[in-house]
């Protein structure tokens, strides 16, 4: 068999390749970058209207990255090969497909997969959205629609196709690592990476991380940045962006020296993305003036499609009885959340679409995988619903003469809606007679309308994050490539987005998405099914649990748990294939939370586990495919993985060297906002008001030490090279190396659950001591950002604050935990380096609030009761859901409109008054009054400062019959309250308004309904 | 036609190339370099023994060959084509000039030629011996044999081919610029260089000469020297180096900005050269720790040669009569001068050879091209001369017994000499009897002796620089690759610089230099002339000199006299063609010598004149092949000059945009000698000397005024672009500038002129002006500089004093000038910046005496005649020729013995005489010294104190009767001087030494033989 590739033969295969595509083959900038995409011939040609397609090779400089050589295919120097495709080519990805089987990997054999990633750079003012392409499980290139750059919207879009090429030489030429590649094939030996790199690599990582000089590559930041303004304001933009990328070096390399401190950072990022957006501008401006010189390049880099239009001799005609409709939106890969977005929608829109169109169907169904949503309707009529409008004219008499002649008047009304005269009825309407026009309407064919309709459903059709492709303008989760729009035989021609609609369907990616002509539902369902798609999601998910189960039985195991994780697989794949790979048991050695969301997060792979729950060194993962050459995306995988493990080895290993106190000083590097201070100010913060808040939460002294001595290190693994790469282990790392530094097991708990719970359904912090740690880091959160003005808008909560106050409701309810948040976020309020209000206090407890009724409207508590509860008691969540609980139950009680309308009388006629009156019994005048008045006191005598919704209404209502003859019944004519003496007036109000304050702080009944 | 490759397809095509060569495909490096030699895969992989074969492009980065993208083909930025064969391969040529072939460049339609390069580069220590390659008379190409990296002797040798890829594109793509290459071809447009390089061609250039921040950069500079360090000192070279490189990019930023300064530029070198030198250190320390592991790619890298013995079958035995010598060594293009002087080495060698083998021949021929250095010798004996040695023994006896029989002493003498003791002699000799062995020496054949004889003679070729190639480690001017050696029919088998002896020969460049055996020197001369190559020097060159007059004429002009250049191109061909060329009518509006420069000095090119002395818009130049596709030849070189003279336009119009007294602040920039200040302050204190040089020789007011006038500006033109690009123009451009700035002609006239006579048989000032200038520029240096320490050593003389101090004798002495140049010299001291002590006065006079009698002894003049006279007087050379012509003359005149006789004898008896005594007439004893004390008054008194050998012969002659009187004749007995009474031996010696002191001043007759 011949050789693979060596390295340098794929990169010139790669040329070739993008050659042959029109790309001009560009070089490597000399310049350190980080990416391909600082190289000017992306950055800065992807802005503005003219086309542009471009190949080079790029060599990555990262040194943050940097091993010491240690890792399999993590280095701080490795190869990009970026490819820039201006405008989008339509198929942009079966390109790039086509150039790895040029490389010899074919899509058949392994497992190529589109994996969500949305891409940004806030230093180049730039963002995409687009996908890691995985080879069997491994991200070998970054595939991205360029959406902004410099700032500046980009129009038209351009692809960016970033091969990682060591990750990709690896499965090619079957290396365990980099340092394995043949750079180069030899006579009696090969020229291997590793002889070219690895010295220069370790060396690297070394001047990185411990050699150079903080202080002199600051001050040259400084003169470049000036560089930068002195070239730029004399109108030299490459001069100056040159700089732009010298600063972005240095900034990397102080970085990664641990230089980079709390106002520093956020500054630094402000200063490149600024220099970024003013070459960006500048550089839009001169292509402008310059009149678009590469405009002449448009048949080279963008030429017309000529695609055939996706409509074949299998044309038929619209159908003239019931037929079957089947709609499939082709798309490149779907975020697995798209997917599900999306098939919500269309559940919701499909149905409403034909009601809508007065299309009458039959069932109606909606399909989504991550290349297609579908709908496949039966039965639908072929043409609308006829309907009759009925118009209103003038008056009989004004239409027609008293000789039954029309009149002008009755004529133009008749002209006006469309009809004769003589279709003219007169007919009583309300309360007179009036001419009437009745007019029919005939229903359309259902293909036409549907025609007219589909583009709407499309776009309907929202995501959390959309992007544009071409020069459509559309957005939409990923680019839409196809449709198939079907009536009976016929297709329902449109046209959205640049792509028309047709009859043509695309199979199964590995297969090559083979083309197909699809007559209708049933065929289309053969033709997926021939291929193994599985269309619908419940089934694909089942089918998988089934084969992830199976496979874990086979060795004795059981995949862990994972719903989300299943869900998300599911939406993965449209054929899948599990499989079971196996890791060296030496890894097993690493905390089990890092292995599985090792396995988890960056490979969606099932973890599984014996009997014991010990983990066992093996995974499952779903490759979407069939069984053919398992074997090499087996192996794949297992490298992947394998790789994985090392840098997680590489962390754990670096991190435990120290103590976890030791890493606090690294933790005054993060910043946690600039007016706040670092994670080390917020952690020092937390810490001095564990004492106050233990004590508000009624916590005794011996958790409250635990506490405290958890607070200092609660946010210290937050600086471990482990939680900066795998933020989801925070917490536990925290608890990990705490116990490895000697705290006992309940300090190492507190400093895990206090980041409890972290997202919707999590557990709440078990431990006292965790408790006050959670609520104090969260209204320490809350206080401060909302002193700094960061309070959620709308849609923008990039601080979570809306879950932490969420985090603080749940615990303080779910725990039973009867505090006061008044008082807690004043005795926050006072640690906070910058002033915090009354004002900001008070916005902090009505955000809590908000937060409150939400969460417990979601629980199904009816409306009205819970805004009569937290009307009167937000503060206190506790308290509050039980007034909730116990209004719940007396709104449901026989009588109960009767009870409610007596205290309604009360409040409603004092509602108005602005003051507050006394009650002297010596004024009352009617006996209704003295007795009511000992009602009110016998019920008064009832209620406790702390009591609740219960007490209230138990000592008021057996004042319901002194409250009935207060105010008259049938038989007598009550009090007049508002009597003509002023004294004697006041005084009854006063009475009324001393009943109606005996809800206070319970309820405000007057937010029930019926009140 | 196919289109010819693009300029992507031409970087891709020699990828292609050198991969199929064992080369690793390289990228360019991600920090700014100057050349691709700057790559770490070059700089440091020459480093040590690993062998190592590697290709890339670099875009290299000149800032100061900016031109604001106003010149077809020199840009601040470019791409280099780079290339490096370590070991060499022994065909680094031919697998060059297969690359060219593949890029559709065919030695059979252009003219390849391999023009003499001597590479250097100080900040990186490195330097090495090659050419620079034309196409049609553009550099393409540079082709080097690495002899140091890093200050580090290079072993093995590495070949650098560093291709100009923009310079190959335009003639192979038909352009006239850079700027309209096709870098990529499109639809209906093609991607043009300009497209993507204009804009920021000039933008760089503008932030280069204009923006770029002096003070920021330069602190930069010292940052990263500080970087090299840390990491140097933590063993990380590559880092180290990196800093290196960013170092050597400030510096030409800065440079380019005009902002390196008399003292900093040599510091800049020194710090830059020190670094680089202790990066190679390191790294080559690193490797050996390493223990080589590229050795492992010896295969691949450093092949085993296989190439044929090159002896065929027509081998022949060794001749048994006289038969014809032929010894031809194949050389790799030899510079023109190496061509002249091997030639005039061989000449001498060549008989002397067969002399001092002993072996008879008829006549020896020898001939130099750039490719072969030839012996041919007719009727070579087949065996050396029989010799005889006869060796003296022991006395004949103690050698035989009294009874005739040897002794033990007498057996052990024969036994020694090799012969029988019945062999022995006995004879006659030295004045006794002796044994005498007479030992018989048989000729060797003269095919063995040859072979061993050949090595010894190419070693002994010496050159004025020579370089190593191979493992052998001979140094030659330029690689050898073939010898043919044949004696009679027979190959003389030797090896030597790990070539084999032979009997192939290789033709004509241009026709692939095809491989041919040949059987001895008549088939040699028939293959080499049936290829047009003409192996005899002189008929070469008049067969060019024909070729030029006779094309000149054809448009009735005739070429400008240069027999330098005429030789030059002599030795730079095999086969002349030479060929009309034609530029623009518009360069002709550049000063005449600067076109005849450019055309001479840039591109050997015979620049034509019209019967009125004015430059024709056409050159003349000569190729090496024949005849066939002159045309492509002859536009490829009109474009070069076109390019060239527009480079020369950039040059004159920013040089013309300012007064030449404006240069003044740039020359303070240039340094002059780092005690003796930058050019501006040599400037400066040559005009101070004006006045009193102008006064010691005489000159008058008027002419002072002009060359004081002019010396304020003398040197400025070093500082314009034209000279600082075209050395050879100083003085020229200084005198064009001056007459623009609006000075007058005869200043701008003393401006030129202060440089004559820059070469042996250059014209010397005419005008006064001109000769003081000249005089005390040259003073100025040879004091200064030796004062410095920097008088020349044997064969050091870097800044050219020999040749200044010939300048001054050569103006004095042409132009009759009478000055001592001991005044000269005190003057000019007194003006230096340093001390300039007596003895330091001294040295200098005594370096132009000796300067003088070279020059005097050069032009015929008798030795002892010179010898007397400049004993008597070098101070004043004018003089001092005077006084050795009239010399010359007397020396032949009859009776001369007898004068020199008459004056000798006064001398003789006098010059052990440590005192001077007076004579008193009184003394006087005998009437011969009364006589001679007359004659000597008569004739003293005919001596002036300015007067030449002529007045004191003439006076002098008519005293030998006297002095013939005074020392006696056969008549009598004459005159003792050393009378016993002192004071009458005191008073005759007074006398005689009086006469003796008459030649004081004009001669010492002392050293004249017969004295």
């Amino acid at each position: 068999m011949a050789n693979p590739l060596s390295f340098q033969q794929i990169i010139m295969k790669l040329h070739e390749f993008w050659a042959a595509q029109g790309c001009v083959i560009w070089q490597p900038y000399n310049i350190q970058v980080g990416a391909g995409t600082g190289n000017p011939a992306t950055l800065l040609r992807v802005l503005g209207p003219e086309p542009w397609r471009v190949a080079y090779v790029e060599p990555s400089v990262r040194p943050d990255d940097g091993r010491y050589g240690e890792n399999p295919n993590r280095m701080q120097y490795y190869y990009q090969y970026q490819v820039i495709l201006k405008p989008d080519t339509g198929n942009p990805q079966e390109m790039y497909l086509r150039s790895l089987e040029a490389l010899g990997i074919s899509q058949r054999e392994h497992d190529i997969r589109f994996v969500e990633d949305n891409w940004e750079s806030p230093a180049l003012g730039a963002w995409g959205l687009g996908w890691e392409v995985w080879l069997d499980g491994q991200e070998i290139t970054q595939f991205t629609y360029f959406q902004q750059a410099g700032g500046i919207e980009l129009n038209p879009v351009s692809v960016e196709i970033t091969y990682g090429l060591e990750r990709i030489a690896i499965p090619l030429q079957g290396k365990n690592a980099a340092w394995e590649i043949d750079w180069m094939y030899g006579v009696d030996a090969n020229l291997k990476y590793a002889d070219i790199f690895l010295r220069s690599e370790i060396e690297h990582c070394k001047y990185y991380f411990e050699v150079a000089d903080v202080t002199g590559l600051r001050n040259t930041y400084d003169v470049y940045e000036g560089e930068y303004r002195r070239a730029l304001d004399a109108g030299l933009v490459i001069p100056a962006y040159d700089y732009v990328l010298k600063c972005s070096h240095l900034f990397n390399v102080l970085d990664t020296r641990g230089a980079i401190g709390v106002t520093e950072r956020a500054g630094y990022f402000r200063r490149m993305r600024d220099m970024t957006r003013k070459i960006a501008k500048a550089f839009t401006e001169q292509r402008q003036e310059m009149e678009y010189p590469l405009n002449k390049m448009a048949s080279t880099f963008a030429p017309i499609n000529t695609a055939p239009a996706r409509v074949d001799s299998k044309t038929a005609l619209a159908p003239v009885i019931p037929a079957d409709f089947l709609f499939e939106i082709g798309v490149e890969e779907l975020p697995a959340s798209d997917v599900d977005d999306a098939l919500n929608q269309l559940q919701a829109a499909a149905p409403k679409l034909f009601d809508d169109l007065r299309l009458a169907h039959g069932d109606v169904r909606v399909y989504a995988t991550p290349r297609r949503l579908v709908i496949a309707a039966k039965e639908v009529a072929p043409l609308q619903t006829d309907i009759e409008q009925v118009f209103k004219g003038p008056s009989a008499d004004r239409a027609f003469d008293p000789d039954g002649n029309p009149t002008k008047a009755g004529e133009g009304f008749a002209r006006g809606k469309g009809i004769s005269v003589s279709d003219l009825t007169v007919e009583d309407m309300d309360g007179g007679r009036y001419v009437v026009a009745r007019v029919k309407q005939t229903g359309r064919p259902a293909s036409s309308v549907l025609a007219d309709a589909l583009p709407g459903l499309v776009a309907g059709i929202k995501f959390g994050k959309s992007m544009r492709w071409n020069a459509s303008g559309v957005a939409f989760s990923r680019p839409i490539r196809w449709y198939v729009a079907l009536l009976g035989g016929a297709v329902v021609p449109f046209e959205y987005a640049g792509v028309q609609s047709g009859n043509l369907t695309r199979g199964l990616r590995p297969y090559d998405s083979p083309e197909q002509v699809v007559g209708g539902i049933d065929e289309y369902l053969t033709v997926l099914e021939q291929q193994g798609i599985i269309l619908d999601r419940e089934a694909r998910r089942e089918f998988i649990r089934e084969q992830v189960v199976h496979i874990a039985a086979t060795i004795g195991g059981r995949v862990l748990d994972d719903d989300k994780l299943l869900a998300e697989v599911t939406n993965l794949v449209e054929r899948p294939t599990a499989l079971l790979g196996r890791f060296d048991e030496s890894s097993l050695k690493l905390p089990r939370e890092v292995l599985i969301t090792v396995m988890r997060d960056k490979q969606r792979y099932f973890a599984i586990e014996n009997a014991q729950g010990e983990l066992l060194a093996h995974f499952i993962t779903v490759r979407n495919g069939d069984a053919d050459h398992l074997d090499l995306v087996t192996h794949g995988n297992e490298q992947v993985l394998r790789a994985r493990f090392a840098d997680a080895e590489y962390f754990y290993s670096k991190d435990t060297q120290k103590r976890l106190a030791d890493f606090l000083p690294r933790l005054g590097t993060l910043t946690f906002h600039e007016k706040l201070g670092s994670m080390l100010d917020k952690n020092e913060r937390v810490a001095r008001m564990v004492e106050g808040i233990g004590s508000l939460l009624h916590i005794g002294e011996t958790d409250t030490a635990i506490a405290q001595r958890a607070a200092h290190v609660a946010k210290a693994d937050l600086a471990t090279q482990m939680v900066v790469e795998m933020t989801s282990l925070q917490g536990i790392m925290g608890r990990e190396y705490a116990r490895l530094s000697g705290n006992p097991p309940e300090v190492a708990n507190a400093i895990y659950e206090h980041w409890l719970p972290r997202f919707a359904d999590d557990a709440l912090p078990a431990s006292p001591a965790g408790t006050i740690l959670a609520i104090a880091d969260r209204l320490d959160s809350l206080v401060g950002l909302f002193a700094a003005g960061l309070a959620p808008q709308s849609n923008a909560d990039p601080y979570g604050l809306r879950r932490a106050a969420l985090g603080v409701i749940q615990i303080a309810v779910q725990k039973g935990i009867d505090v006061d948040f008044a008082q807690a976020v004043e005795l926050v309020a006072k640690e906070q380096p910058i002033p915090v209000s009354a004002e900001i206090q008070r916005d902090v407890l009505d955000f809590i609030a908000g937060r409150l009724r939400v969460w417990i409207e979601e629980q199904g508590w009816i409306y009205d009761v819970v805004a009569s509860v937290l009307a009167a008691q937000s503060r206190n969540p506790a308290r509050a859901l039980q007034g909730i609980r116990e209004l719940s139950e007396w709104v449901k009680r026989e009588g109960w409109e009767n009870t409610l309308d007596g205290f309604a009388r009360c409040v409603r006629i004092t509602r108005a008054e602005k003051e507050q009156y006394t009650v002297d019994p010596a004024l009352f005048v009617q006996p209704e009054e003295h007795a009511l008045y000992a009602a009110y006191q016998t019920a008064a005598a009832k209620l406790t400062p702390n009591g609740g919704v219960d007490e209230f209404l138990n000592a008021f209502t057996p004042m319901i019959p002194a409250i009935s003859a207060y105010f008259g019944t049938g038989k007598n004519d009550g009090v007049l309250v508002n009597h003509e003496d002023a004294a004697i007036r006041r005084n009854r109000l006063g009475l009324l308004q001393a009943i109606s304050a005996m809800q206070k702080g319970r309820a405000d009944l007057s937010h029930l309904s019926g009140f």
